[in-house]
């Protein structure tokens, strides 16, 4: 059996990326309950709105599903007590170190996988105790990591390295991309992007419009000196850019920056002002589909694929 | 039959890029004997060592090889005139324009095939006639594309967007890949790093070793003010990365990097002021193995991984 599926207790080895004022818990009850692994993004949630997101995922759908966590959150130690009391099955960390938390979520009978972007982290992660990795290449949407390391080549290198379970993340929007992942040696997929595009995703219709006319090209891995992060090239990012060519330092792209740019293009569409965060792949994305079509057409691409594929 | 083999008239889909500084007569005569498609590497030649390079191919191998020319090279027309008067069978175009040169190669009975990073740089070199598209991803060696989309995104993209056959290039070192490739919607695959660290590449022994001992994340894309370049982290990048934190300009750049850099590390194996060009997949090569022998190796695994993939 496949050991994603065997691990998370689901029918299909594709796990929805807990994207930031995307993934609430219409998107997540809706990839459980087609066969897949549906996360809550915690990280653009207050923890009263997480616990509200959880028990209404709880009741929308009888399947496992989990929370993202970005382990810089800031009330961290609030929101995993939440997470525990409300027996959430699988918690997917990341942007952080899982030293301190695996253990403690572990002891509450919770699963924990581990985002990581190097082989480096996902070494420290498999000593940390995590369940199993998720390797995220430089082509994905949002955060990602200092290395650069694309999916194509970090997937070998990290199975290479660890003996878990893993799943591969980044570029991943079609059944053809998730079996190239198994051919690196993934044993399951993390889906970002496509699932952005999904009817069930709390992201604006404004921004599900500008996935979908994004073409190759249309994203860039900014604001390195801050955090890498991959957006669209929108009027917002026109701005980082000016700031870049006038020689700006990290303050000033920090104070340019502001606060709440995400939450202002993905959530309430602001086109202009807004920070607009996806993933190379979203110039194959053509239209906004529901959850439960979209893992299966992964899964009847993956099939048809693999059989026009011969032996050379 | 597969579409890069009838085009080539090879055995296998694989195509040796020709590399700067390591792909001679030795390398292509050899990939081209194991029944890939071996490319002699224009770019670091002078016109009358690159017409040497294609006699002493020609008295070595019996199968079609090529001849890969960077379209910024100064003597342009004249290794033209020598790729056509010692009948070459193909060319391979990089770097600049097919839109000049592909008639003139194709009125003389020489295929052509474009490498490209981008869906508009492939729609542009379909438009100008060539018979095939190389598209290569960000992780690649040396240069590089400034959309820095990836190997896995770039594959599907221009896939839909192009009628031609289409191959592969960037972190495909395994047969795994090679698979990967295939399953994303190529029909062949270039290779490039995996061959540089092969006993018949003309690279330098220190550079070869090099090559081995990088892991991840040993690779960057630097000089992108310039013409974007993926190499080693070694002192001489070290050295760039120390003018980028002191604010240095395009001027200063080029003035630190001089001429020759790349001659420096690859061919004569000076790795402390020489540039050596290599891809992220560096990190999974681990010996210095015989062309042919490479050759063999991928195609045994790509058949190995498609015989362990299942349908789900």
């Amino acid at each position: 059996m496949n050991k994603i599926c065997e691990l998370f207790e689901i029918k299909y080895p594709i796990v929805q990326a807990g994207m930031i004022w995307a993934s609430g818990w219409r998107l997540a009850a809706a990839v459980s309950n087609a066969g897949g692994l549906g996360l809550i993004g915690a990280g653009s949630m207050y923890p009263d709105v997480l616990r509200e997101h959880i028990q209404k995922c709880k009741k929308a759908t009888v399947k496992p599903f989990g929370v993202n966590v970005p382990l810089f959150y800031p009330q961290l130690e609030e929101i995993m007590s939440i997470i525990i009391e409300e027996k959430v099955p699988i918690v997917s960390t990341s942007a952080g170190s899982p030293k301190l938390w695996t253990a403690i979520l572990k002891e509450n009978n919770i699963k924990v996988v581990q985002v990581v972007s190097s082989v480096k982290f996902a070494l420290k992660s498999q000593e940390a105790g995590v369940d199993a990795i998720v390797a995220e290449g430089f082509e994905a949407g949002g955060h990602n990591g200092r290395e650069e390391t694309t999916t194509l080549t970090l997937i070998p290198m990290v199975k290479a390295a660890i003996s878990l379970p893993l799943i591969a993340a980044g570029g991943i929007a079609t059944g053809g991309a998730m079996l190239a992942g198994t051919a690196l040696g993934a044993d399951g997929v993390q889906v970002g992007s496509r699932f952005v595009a999904s009817d069930e995703a709390s992201s604006h219709p404004n921004f599900k419009n500008e996935v979908i006319k994004a073409v190759e090209g249309s994203t860039v891995l900014t604001l390195k000196e801050i955090t890498p992060v991959r957006m669209l090239k929108n009027p917002f990012f026109q701005k980082i850019a000016a700031l870049y060519e006038n020689g700006a330092d990290a303050e000033e792209l920090k104070s340019t920056l502001g606060r709440g740019r995400a939450k202002k293009g993905m959530f309430e569409g602001d086109l202009e002002e807004g920070e607009l965060e996806i993933g190379q792949i979203a110039g194959l994305i053509n239209e906004v589909l529901p959850a439960a079509q979209i893992v299966q057409n992964l899964i009847e691409e993956y099939n048809h694929t693999l059989k026009r594929i011969k032996e050379i």
